[in-house]
């Protein structure tokens, strides 16, 4: 299997990002083309011992930074790694692309070079986020398009599904919709529509999900139009960080504190890795013709490395012939 | 001052409320009227050895349940604590009233029944949460009305900074608008045109703000539609609980992660105290001509005295009228 990697994508690139990719390349047999600057990229990895001499490198001269605009991709960068490796998917020189890079222009490139599933009118960002519980649900559309149709939550439900089922082994996913309550007459026209749609669809729709309830597992897949996902996506990564991140310093305040620390610490680090959504390396982008994955903008190796083994696993599972059947 | 109190609602009600209406009633010499099942209250109080001899008690036969819909306290339930309790503050029997009932109805109630200052679009549901660095901020609006116009936005942020500052004594509170990106064209037409008048409102917008900024303070009043508040709050909250009762089930688990619970105690209790936005006391609903307040659902005594202090606090700060003011 050949993955098409974005060398200079991400807050940590190109080092970590080479370095998940050597790791990857051993441990899961991936041929990988690394898409970047030569020179930055080779120097890199010499200067930090990294292998890739066995991984092939193509050439680019620009890099799409965190805060471009996601039409960067399409208009004025068309030589950057991101636009650069998704042509050369579109064009088959590769099976998959992974990107720590913009979320937006991954989005904007996905849909507009790879172009959609025939059938799917608009790809979805589609994080996978932990639940509290040591699980984790997907989260449909997360940003991709603020508008949502009725159409459109439906179809995520059906993508979601499918990747939650063949990529993360979740038999017979609950859909749920994002919603202010779990009546059934709550919300808007749009989940109005989209109730009707999904309580028709086969799916193993559980109804109305209210957000409070998705940290217990309320469900596996999460639809919303794009800017409420969002919301949700950045509230729940939020407040899970923030909460974390004061629960450290309270270990580190004082001796006290120092000493209790030690004697909870495994159970602390276990707690910290069920709420760390690095651990799941990402967010596919969900009715791309061809397998993309965004990586967390935030990966170390170690994340990018997973964010490739859920690639390789969403080339193999086939979620996409399998999508496309469902809705041609 | 005359405090009309909803005696029947909430989780706890009415044992939790009558004695936080005790030690309010003390603490802040208050008068205060009780609205519910006179025999349920008097023998409530009986038991429990709660003097509520010197409060009024107008008795009432039904009760607003928790799901009931919010329409029922204008139609079908007309001897309800909550709407009985709207009636007499529109008439002028008190200067204002706590409830920790449906919130829905609350909103409906406080709407059509007490009615809006003059000027004012849509009462708006502002919660107050907490930041993780000891402070708050209010949302509004949370959900009292799903869709919002843009000059509803406005609105709430002028009635939000009214309340931050004359209420809770933050100078010049900081006016956020929830958006999925800080850059002035993020978002859809609401955000585009909230964020015009907003940036020309004389108030101190320092522009969109991002949820995950939440719990680092971003802002002192967060405005968006009633859609978005409802999911930001409840992601909000649900994270935070769901990760705190995390942080108790380890510390619980065996004999030694008890004794670094013994010594962390007052910093964890501390901590904890931090995020409970119990402690803030509740939600007023912006916007109607009288001080209307929605104590927390699950509110004890202690909470439910909080949520009397500020009402009292809205009332002695003229907030209504310094709203009236600047709508009109």
């Amino acid at each position: 299997m050949k993955i098409i990697v974005d060398a200079m994508g991400g807050d940590n690139a190109p080092l970590e990002i080479i370095k998940g990719c050597a790791e990857a390349q051993t441990e899961f047999e991936l041929d990988i083309i690394l898409v970047g600057n030569e020179d930055i990229v080779k120097k890199s990895a010499q200067e930090n011992g990294i292998d890739i001499s066995k991984m092939q490198l193509v050439n680019t001269t620009e890099v799409i930074a965190t805060d471009d605009d996601p039409q960067s991709v399409l208009k004025t960068k068309p030589d950057s790694s991101m636009a650069v490796a998704l042509k050369m998917l579109a064009d088959g020189d590769g099976d998959a692309f992974v990107s720590a890079g913009n979320s937006g222009a991954l989005c904007v490139g996905g849909t507009l070079i790879v172009k959609r599933i025939k059938g799917v009118k608009r790809p979805g960002f589609a994080p996978i986020l932990p639940h509290f519980n040591g699980g984790c649900f997907m989260l449909v559309d997360a940003g991709a398009n603020l508008e949502s149709r009725p159409e459109m939550l439906l179809q995520y439900a059906i993508m979601g599904s499918a990747y939650m089922e063949k990529v993360m082994g979740i038999e017979n996913p609950r859909v749920g919709l994002a919603n202010v309550g779990s009546e059934e007459h709550k919300g808007l026209e749009l989940q109005h529509k989209a109730f009707e749609l999904l309580k028709n669809s086969g799916l193993n729709f559980v109804g109305n999900v209210e957000s409070r309830d998705l940290p217990y597992g309320a469900c596996d897949v999460l639809v919303c139009d794009g800017f409420t996902g969002n919301m949700i996506l950045k509230t729940y990564e939020g407040v899970a960080k923030a909460l974390m991140s004061k629960v450290k310093e309270l270990f580190s305040k004082n001796t006290k504190n120092k000493v209790a620390a030690a004697l909870v610490m495994s159970d602390l680090k276990a707690m910290a890795k069920e709420f760390d959504y690095n651990e799941y390396g990402g967010a596919p982008i969900m009715g791309t013709a061809k397998p993309v994955f965004k990586a967390h903008g935030s990966a170390k190796a170690k994340t990018f490395k997973n964010a490739l083994r859920l690639t390789k696993d969403y080339v193999d599972a086939n979620v996409i012939e399998e999508i496309a059947k469902a809705v041609k």
